[in-house]
């Protein structure tokens, strides 16, 4: 697995305690640059599997294993207790921790009579914003934090040279390395990442008696909005009781608007209802249009041409490969789902600057452009 | 704009009432089939541009146009005088109206004095699923209803002919033709619609106020969730207050489980707290895996492969031309978005039977693929 052997900015070694979907994705991801990366996971398959996948080899206790960095990456409950034993076993070592929740493992780690301040000094927090729907190490890739957010997670305590190797650690894995404090982090992520989880997964527990009739209606909206309830449960679990405090504002802010709906709704024709109605939808555009687009990029700042396309092998390769040559970069695709039908619609996205040209090129070349 | 010249079920003349963006696209569709299409807009801008895009010509009241079909495509607050006038205008004429809201229509019109039953039966309701980001004519084109629902929407007193009538119009415009009653189509569209706007609205209203820098970390999960909160607040305020009755029961339902979570996650350690939890996310992916995929396909039947790409013009052409050669058809595929950086990853779904076939494919082509 080991494809291309690059000087990354670890020295090594690293330890991975836990190698799950993402702590065996992070030591395959680091093996690429020459690395020597430890593995250790409670579950002897869940090891076997990472150490046949190429992700290092398995390290036990009292071995005499030096590490530069040892990552925690076990699921959510036993963080805390894991990155403390490991700041205990390795005394100069960093350890980390991947998890999807900063403040609660921080916390515990400052109860912690075990831990002295030398030790939490080389305690950091980590956030790589990257997943799969599937779990466990077979689902593991190297390239999993490729271009996604690393947030590095510092507290007061932490030394300068633990900040710098956490950092090196998420551009090792050429990750987009961000830093946050812990309260900010999980306010963050409480309202971008947890808040849609739970949107998602109650909008779809709805749908459960719906009539087959009503759901073979379904179109993109309903689609979109749902696709991420098909999430894994026990992860999130952990992380939903784990960042409790931060998500519970936000849920409260949602049942207010919900139940001043619901009262609008009781009667649409009374004064002032159409208003009610006009603030929803337009409180939902202006906070949708912030967030940002791909790359960064201001939000809603490509331009959109559809064109229709036959269901068969090799059209939309085609229609791509007339993009590519008329020297036009695709920002985005989308393609519209039907229900029996073998002709779809192709949404690219382009630079705006660039959208004329494209209509102008597809047409020529006879594509049914819809604009 | 009528490139393809074929018979169609309709004989037409057909009048569209209401030329914006489902009426124009309607006009256009039916031109195609050579029909003699009449045009009539409240808006003489609207319908100057309807008439200057080709969809067909200006009939002004009482000059002996006489239309197999009228079809109402106004905004629907007014579809139902509309429907009524058209219905007393053109006393041959089958009329039907495609709001997306049936019942309050219906009731209108039976309380409607001036229509007797026999004015009455030549009425049918439809709801084409099918619409656009934009409004207006310039938006419209004749493929917008293909591959889409049509859902014809008879009531008790609608004439055969007038349903079969109704029928042939959502056939030649190459739609998805089924049929409901009003109650069921209501209650349905509420629920794989309606709901899931407000959903959306609700979620993306909430950040309004968010910090750039946690708005900065948002993932697919964020994005697909609130994309349709872009949508135009104009129509949904009306289709909201229309439906109300049928969107009632969901959104109180919404709130019970929404008041359930809240109690729950006050305190997360609580006995029993982690079952309910559990519950919330095992509904939803419930919920989520009763929505039919692309073609009426069963849920999750398709295999997703992962590919990484660079961003540069012309990779995903190659890739998809690649997958075209190995003679197999990509079912879906989709972007990962990510911040700052040149390299994603494409999901492709295919039948799963091909799945290994195609990994193998590309595997000797030397694309990164992610199994």
């Amino acid at each position: 697995m080991i494809s291309e052997a690059a000087t990354g900015y670890l020295a090594g070694p690293v330890l991975v305690i836990g190698t799950g979907l993402l702590g065996a994705s992070a030591a395959l991801g680091l093996r690429r640059h020459g690395l020597d990366v430890g593995l250790r996971d409670a579950s002897p398959t869940a090891q076997r599997v990472a150490v046949d996948l190429g992700a290092g080899h398995v390290v036990a206790a009292g071995e005499g294993f030096l590490p530069e960095l040892v990552i925690v990456a076990t699921p959510p409950d036993v963080v805390a207790p894991v990155v403390s034993a490991a700041l205990r076993e390795f005394p100069d070592a960093v350890v980390i921790d991947i998890a999807s929740v900063k403040g609660s493992v921080l916390a515990a780690l400052r109860a912690d009579e075990m831990l002295d301040a030398a030790a939490l000094a080389r305690y950091v927090g980590a956030h790589p914003m990257a997943g799969r729907e599937r779990s466990g190490p077979v689902a593991a890739r190297g390239e999993l934090f490729t271009a996604a957010p690393w947030v590095v997670v510092p507290h007061e305590g932490s030394s300068a040279h633990a900040v710098k190797v956490t950092k090196a650690a998420g551009a090792d894995l050429g990750a987009s390395v961000t830093q946050m404090d812990a309260a900010a982090h999980d306010q963050a992520v409480a309202l971008i990442s947890h808040f849609p989880q739970v949107a998602s997964s109650l909008l779809a527990s709805r749908l459960l008696n719906a009539p087959a009739e009503a759901l073979a209606l379904a179109g993109n909206g309903l689609r979109d909005t749902t696709r991420i309830a098909a999430s894994d449960p026990g992860l999130w679990i952990q992380i939903l009781s784990h960042n409790a405090g931060q998500l519970l504002p936000i849920l409260q802010g949602l049942r207010g608007d919900l139940d001043r709906l619901i009262t609008t709704l009781q009667d649409p024709q009374a004064p002032g209802a159409t208003l009610d109605l006009a603030q929803l939808m337009s409180e939902g555009n202006q906070g949708q249009s912030r967030i940002p687009g791909k790359h960064g990029a201001p939000p809603q700042s490509f331009a959109t041409v559809g064109v229709i396309v036959d269901d068969r092998p090799g059209q939309i390769a085609r229609l791509l490969a007339d993009i590519g040559e008329a020297g036009i970069n695709l920002e985005d695709l989308r393609m519209e789902h039907s229900a029996g039908y073998e002709v779809g619609l192709i949404e690219v996205q382009v630079l705006p600057g660039r959208r004329d040209e494209l209509v102008a090129a597809l047409t020529a070349l006879d594509w049914k452009v819809v604009q």
